[in-house]
């Protein structure tokens, strides 16, 4: 499968089968991606994860300028490649290239100007080391895709409201995920046609030898509550589209902010063909008045009709998601991620009645600058990633993106999150629908926190 | 089919077989309530109102305490009685004794005491003429069932949020809404069979009878857009449960409060036989601390988990639709009614961050007394229509009522509220989707009202 | 002094010389208040306590229904009768007859309905040991009075906002309280006619006798710091005045509400004479909708003009100190009680745009009940602690109480609070200017509390 | 008086007795100002303006941008040129330009870079003529001094909270405020020297002649209600020092904002020299994150003891007056501007817990940024018309500017504002107490603005 693997940076070199250790090579030669399924199930309101044959190509996206994160990684890495041997582990290439000296084995990447298309292509999991600002920079590099993959975040010290996982708990975390949806005995494994059907198009060797995989690591003897699979939560995002005075899509002019790294990980959008590029944010869409000192005029239309116009700093369109990031500054209510909403927030109005707006997350919503804004120009962000500065006459669209299940392709649309789930000691007669979200309000969200309490609380 | 109608209010008359004009009658005599189908449509998120057969028994609730509303009320009597012979006009007690001189013709209603069981079995339709608390009262009068009718409302003088037209449109109002779902063409009157299937069990003759009184009805000349259906907007409800100490649920204890006229109209809930009485909210459950100067001290528990501990006021959950009553003055977020959930807002919470929830409507939440409260009671209330007084170990069970649509019997859950669409001249190119809120939020709650505007904006 | 005292509660009994341990007396036998007076200090914005002669009469109030306060009180009361003989102990009357036999002394009382005159009269200073319920509740017992004695206040247990004093601290807190004032050496106190002036009026010979007792404590050998007096907050008050459909002052109609135990301390107050009863809330005068489902609607005035109309749960007029208490629940800004304001905050105002006002101490606010609330009664409170209904056409009239300092009387108005400033050792290099306050905020209140930090912070 | 008048932007012309109508002449040549007194009134809490005598340069200001203003300004600037004779009109150099032609008289004006210095020696009294923004333009040219001239300004369509006339009252409003102060009688005129005492150093002469002035207008038979002084309003500013990492004071790197017309009216602050330059904000300091994505992060310090740590979009230290501008869009409480006060208001903070608070004027705030900035800028902005940006180490040290009284040179500090006194029509019986401000709130910021209004409210 890896014969054919151009070393990366190096295209003068030749063809090497043995692969030298601490090598970058391109992911471009590894196998496409695989795409999971997602079961509802009875007992919870997330999904069940389902893979039809073991992932194989991992994106290990670490925290970016934190040293010490990076070490975590290194430890990552190290017990993948030595616990699931059939693994290829994909990094951003500045990563990759700060840390594959330290790692005894090859890993991947692709180049800057490339990610959006090849990281889609290849990656079947993403595994995020750092706060929410990494997952937010993992969902960014898929904002352009409607199937992005799974992600399994770990927060690394300080806390995020999004991140699932602590760090210490990456081998259980790892497992449970890379087994989810494994069948629960050999049987099942050897008569790998039973679950042929819906799970695509698989060629009989090729899953035989990835359950073989899955075996070897279940004879690990580590095998408790395989048949157990990892919880989905299914995060809506907003389809947005920014077009200007003549009407024509601009989304390719969005470039990335200093906090995504755009000399690093997230390479400029692809120029938009034919079709416009379709681009989604998972906390948030923002305009705002930018260093102007002059307040921002935008008028707001829902479904076509007009509502308001807000003069304000600036204007959110946020997912549920995004309704603990931004939103909330800004004086929003607090939505779960599983109410099918988008929410309208002003950011400091000048107006007394303007309340935050929860609507249906299909409603249209399309925010026109208004002449009165005297020809100065205003930045719009993409979950604070991507941005471009609009202007009088310019509008941006913003839509919830459609969730679609078809019976052979499975989910479409959203960014599956894996949720940790309850351990059998945390839970003890707790109901299985605990998407800790209830946690992190208490916990990181400081929710309703009691006044008077000393620390312990 | 009125022969063997007792006369109200005078059991001890004998039978009449001409009733005499301004008689009330026994509503129990009248056929049996027809319950419309709610279809989905293509160009709206608002569901299409399907008679199967044309309504009949009609309730009228003009709002209390105001004679100018009861002139109107006549008003409207008088055209549908003349326009729409075979309709029968039911009120509640005290309003048909209040008006039944004025009518020259028999109307019907039941003794307060039976009004919540009878009024389910016989309404097809419920007009109310008045404010948000009249429909409030037409939902309360419907609380426990879980087939309410339509509600077709009618905002009188003093503009509320929930009336959808204004009394001058009131013919145009009525005919929409009683032809909605009606064959377009007589072809399709003259082979009713075509449309029989999944429209419950009819008999032919009695079909064509009321058939025919559609066909007198467009027959009449005025017969344009008729088969443009009324619009409905099936606004999701809260079921309650509320139970002592030891568990057992005691709904029926809940007793109407003084806007929700005890003593006219709203009778005591029947007494909770075997299956404890399900009752539902449709603006919001709210616990407060009454006229106690002590804080209320609750706990809060969403899907069998702790949330929070609340010192405050009080209290509410709320629906989308409530999120414009109590919830709005307490803080919270609007709520479209589409968005199916349901909202945690607590009243004057000594806390700095306590922000308003927006969570699934199918979340169960649990409002349990704290003890800290040292004994004392608090008043529960639904929609400020019931109320009943808890105290330290009782709990409210609060849930979103399930919407379930079966091939054979239709919609249940929620209250389908008859949505004033945009005639064709005021829609103007104007998306169809539209239910007339983005207009109550400019209208009537001032959203965004603009700084330094004069009158006329 | 105190010969000719009557034995409290046992009016039959003969004459006593010799007082009996554990007795009651009556507190009118006691010699009248000493007055301090507060000086300007450049230091710090506080006032600076000026004892003229050291405090005789202290008032002794714990929480209610608090058996281990009780014991604390004893404990405090031993230390007092040991340490410092010359001063008399009165309490309440509840709390002198809970825990005069496990005291090995006299101790003083006034009966219940006398409390409200007799107190103002003979109490010099008092301490109270519970939470801010407790302080309000001593306030209340001044509310007629425009000299209120210093309070020192302890917090027990759990946190209040306006409790300075850890129990723990409190030989410390005593002593610095009662030295304060004192001349700094022996000479000063040798040669009294050097302070004489300005200290009121004042018989030779009974100054030296203080003096001596002040001189007594000193010598104890315990004396370090005693030329730092102890600072004063002056908590502004409002005027309250309830007025009848007739412009009659029905103040003397207001009642304790339960948290003030009624049948307890706080006495009714006295039947108004020719001139009304005038009144003052520490926190806030509030009015609200009470059990009723409807909203209440007020009038509010502003200096005579007409400000608006409120349609909510009820208002508030809350001083400062009050901020951070009901007003903060209902939304209102944190005012730091050296800032000369008072504030208006709607409780649940079914209104979007009505924003929290904070107006200059002495604007006249008139709340009137519009005749829109039908004839029922609202529930108007001071400080949680007395109340009344009005019903329409009466009217609460609020105003900043006047601060005065004559130079032969001292300050007039406000509620004298003792503050705990810092130690040596706690202030290092900060400024004196420490009320305490920032504490009470971030301590307290949770103020700014960051997301995601553990337990610790 | 005038000879020796440079006339301006024609250094190279000849000197010119007669000079040329339409002329720009260089304000330097004019008498310096005349500074008035404010007296405290009896019925009002407002200040009476005392002119010792006639003021006589008047700046103009009218509104940028706006060719109506300035056609207004020339009605104005006519009506003042035929009925007080005696008076110069000074515009700020674009608009002498602009407007110099269509004026059949000369007027003044200084070089831009000149006019922070040379309008405080020269003006009177300035007058304003746009919306809020020109009147803190007006305020912002006088931003370095203590002693800023009364500002009457005049709102021209739309309508501001600070503006105080309608421009239809012009001749009135200047009339009145012109005269305030002006002896009631020819009597008290003619014996000057009744009024001598405190009102400065005058030569007898020049009083005499001024005198006259006021004589010839008084005379003009319009002559009613002259003994009624025009009110003062005296809005406290805040005293800002922006420090660098070294403790020096970077006052003078502030640059106007593009809504300051940097090029046009408000020039560059004189270089500081030995003695700070002090800088005085009428709204708000505000600092913010400009364009950066990420949040800003603040140390907020309280009288020297630290507060909190603010991550927020920015943080606002405003004053009253600024209350009901950016303060009131973050969510801060309105204050009125008699509240000696300062407000903290945080912008989208990202915490549940930061509430506004209102501390003493006199409060020093200081503005830390957080080392994890991690280097980047941030702008600090006064009243959105001067702007620097800070980085890691600096500081801002804000504070209430202290209003002093001395009986020799009267008030410093604050800005005078003159307020629309009602006329006898308006205030039939109503107090005298009225500063607008209440109106203001009603027909401005449409405070609770009432439900279901319909436009006429
Ligand atoms: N005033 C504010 O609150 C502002 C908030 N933001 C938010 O920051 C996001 C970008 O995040 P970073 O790249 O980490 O920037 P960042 O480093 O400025 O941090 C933003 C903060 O928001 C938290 N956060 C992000 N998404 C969240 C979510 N969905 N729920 C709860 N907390 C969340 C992060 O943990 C972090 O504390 C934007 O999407 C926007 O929502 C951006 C600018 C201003
Ligand atoms: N502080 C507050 O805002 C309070 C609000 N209420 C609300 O009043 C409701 C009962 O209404 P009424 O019987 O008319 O009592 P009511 O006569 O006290 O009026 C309540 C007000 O709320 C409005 N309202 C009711 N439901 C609404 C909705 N869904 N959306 C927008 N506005 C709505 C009504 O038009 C009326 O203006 C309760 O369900 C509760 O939501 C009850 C008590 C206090
Ligand atoms: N929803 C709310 O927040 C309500 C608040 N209250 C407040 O309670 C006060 C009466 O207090 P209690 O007799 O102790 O009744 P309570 O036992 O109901 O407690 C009120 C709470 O407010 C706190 N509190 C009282 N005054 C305070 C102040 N000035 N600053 C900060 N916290 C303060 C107390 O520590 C206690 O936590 C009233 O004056 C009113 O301000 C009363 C009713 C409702
Ligand atoms: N999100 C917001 O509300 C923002 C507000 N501002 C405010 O704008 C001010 C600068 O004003 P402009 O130069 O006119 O800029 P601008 O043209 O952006 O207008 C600011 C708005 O605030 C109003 N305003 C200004 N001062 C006011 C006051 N003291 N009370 C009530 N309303 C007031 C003005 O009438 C105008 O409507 C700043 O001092 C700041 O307070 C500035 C930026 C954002």
């Amino acid at each position: 499968m890896k014969v054919g693997a151009r070393s990366w940076r190096a295209p003068q070199r030749f063809f090497s089968v043995s692969r030298r250790l601490a090598e970058i090579l391109d992911a471009a030669a590894l196998p496409d991606r695989i795409v999971p399924h997602y079961q509802k199930t009875k007992t919870s309101s997330l999904l069940s994860l389902q893979w039809p044959r073991p992932p194989r190509n991992i994106l290990l996206m670490p925290k970016l300028h934190a040293p010490s994160v990076t070490v975590s990684a290194v430890e990552f890495a190290k017990h993948i490649h030595s616990n699931y041997p059939g693994l290829n582990l994909v990094f951003e290439d500045h990563v990759a290239r700060d840390i594959h000296e330290t790692l005894p084995f090859p890993i991947f990447t692709v180049e800057p100007s490339e990610a959006a298309v090849k990281f889609a292509q290849k990656i079947d999991l993403v595994t995020t080391m750092g706060g929410d600002g990494t997952i937010l920079r993992a969902a960014s590099l898929f904002s352009t895709h409607n199937r992005v993959p799974p992600i399994l975040s770990f927060s690394m010290g300080t806390l995020g409201f999004l991140g699932e996982w602590k760090f210490e708990e990456y081998k259980r975390a790892w497992r449970e995920c890379y087994m989810s949806g494994c069948p629960a005995t050999t049987e099942d494994l050897v008569v790998p046609h039973t679950r042929a059907a819906g799970t695509g198009p698989q060629i009989g060797s090729e899953m035989a030898a990835s359950e073989a995989e899955w075996e070897s690591v279940r004879g690990n003897g580590k095998c408790m509550g395989l048949n157990r699979s990892s919880k989905i939560l299914l995060r809506n995002r907003l389809r947005v589209g920014i077009y200007d005075e003549h009407g024509r899509n601009i989304n390719d002019q969005l470039v990335p902010t200093a906090t995504a790294a755009p000399d690093l990980g997230l390479g400029k959008l692809p120029a938009s063909s034919a079709t416009p590029l379709s681009l989604h944010a998972i906390n948030e869409v923002s305009i705002d008045r930018g260093v102007h000192p002059h307040l921002a005029i935008l008028d707001i239309y829902v479904n076509n009709h007009f509502l308001t116009e807000v003069v304000a700093d600036g204007i959110l369109i946020s997912t549920p998601t995004g309704s603990t990031a931004y939103s909330l500054s800004a004086g929003g209510s607090i939505v779960h991620p599983l109410v099918k909403s988008l929410l309208i927030t002003p950011i400091s109005p000048r107006s007394l009645s303007f309340r935050p707006l929860v609507l249906p997350l299909h409603t249209k919503v399309v925010l026109k600058l208004s002449k009165r804004n005297r020809g100065r120009e205003l930045p719009v962000s993409i979950d604070g990633k991507r941005r471009v500065n609009v202007t009088i006459g310019m509008e941006v669209r913003v839509e919830g993106e459609r969730l679609e299940k078809s019976d052979v392709e499975g989910w479409r649309g959203g960014v599956p999150c894996v949720i940790r789930a309850p351990t059998k000691g945390d839970s003890g007669g707790i109901a299985e629908d605990d998407d800790s979200w209830v946690g992190g309000l208490n916990g990181l969200l400081k929710f309703n926190y009691p006044f008077g309490a000393s620390g312990e609380h």
